[in-house]
């Protein structure tokens, strides 16, 4: 089973001409893409093996462009965001071999970049059977959800939500709006939470098996 | 109702002299404390109010020393990890009159420091009825806890847990080990999940009352 969190930054810069003095100010607010990543694969000691992120950024010349972080292959990821920026960075200014729009290709075990946009994630996922949430502050409650027992897909806004046509397209995915409790967190909280529902769904599932 | 997080860094440095180029390598992991004030205190569009944490450094020249972020009345405070490091920069290389130990002194408003260790964190919560939690990976479920319907302070250890002198301390308090799942999470997804169910517990309190 594997997990997919889909972070679309609709300013979040696609090329790596920003400044770490002032990631906010100057990547589109790709700082908030980054804690998502962080909040995603990282955990005590290692790593979800389980876990993919995708980055959708929709911001700056290069866009739109997709960066997908695999938790079962990516290596050398530490937790301060400034390395993941650093990281970031160097996968968007990689010169790389020319590809289709929306196929990707590998940088490094783990890490792999399309030109493309939300297609880009929707054709990665192929014919797998797989269930779609969107988070959404008036969704359902996480905790309330009956979660699929198979792969998901997790579409997270950022600190602008949605434009109207990604929500649109996720829409047509049938994806569920869930929400994560009565206060609106930031969008790499709101996974924190997402992911330590699903770790105790599975460790329900493996004791009860 | 007034919420307190403690985050103890074993080696978290108490002086100003560290580099934002590598924050990890340089201030004994003080990114580690940064992202739990980020996880503690901010939210979507502002501060949680009700919230007050703690940063006890017990590494370098200087400590141990303490910083207090108030919620209710600190500003201008970023979720980036380099603005986070810059504010307790500027707060720790500060000149300040002198005072007691274990005495808190204002820098700005909302923002506070003094020198001293967790006796400084203890006298401060004063005379008032709180119950103590401490963040345990073998603790008792978070969610499975009647937790006090009053002020609460939850202990938190750093990448390295807490030191035998700061367990004993914490022990003494009568705090109650709480966990937060089965998986190890970082310190700040800890306090996200802790969070969490705070609010939960407190939207429940209000509808029903």
């Amino acid at each position: 089973m594997t997990r997919r969190f889909v972070v679309i930054g609709q300013q979040a810069t696609a090329s790596p001409d920003f400044s770490l003095l002032d990631l906010p100010g100057t990547s589109g607010r790709l700082d908030v893409l980054l804690r998502c990543v962080r909040a995603a694969l990282l955990v005590s000691h290692g790593l979800r093996r389980d876990t993919i992120v995708y980055l959708v950024l929709q911001g700056g010349p290069d866009a739109p462009r997709v960066l997908r972080l695999d938790g079962n292959d990516i290596r050398f990821v530490r937790p301060d965001e400034r390395s993941l920026a650093l990281l970031v960075q160097k996968a968007l200014g990689r010169e790389l071999p020319p590809a289709e729009r929306n196929a990707f290709v590998t940088i490094r075990p783990g890490l792999a970049r399309a030109t493309g946009d939300l297609e880009a994630v929707l054709a990665d996922l192929g014919p797998h059977a797989v269930t779609a949430y969107v988070l959404e502050e008036d969704g359902r409650d996480v905790r309330a959800l009956a979660l699929a027992d198979r792969d998901v897909v997790v579409f997270v806004g950022d600190n602008h939500g949605f434009d109207p046509a990604t929500r649109a397209r996720i829409e047509l995915l049938g994806a569920t709006a869930v929400g994560i409790g009565p206060i609106s967190l930031h969008a790499d909280d709101a996974i924190t939470v997402v992911c330590n529902e699903l770790d105790r769904r599975r460790a329900t599932r493996e004791a009860t098996a």
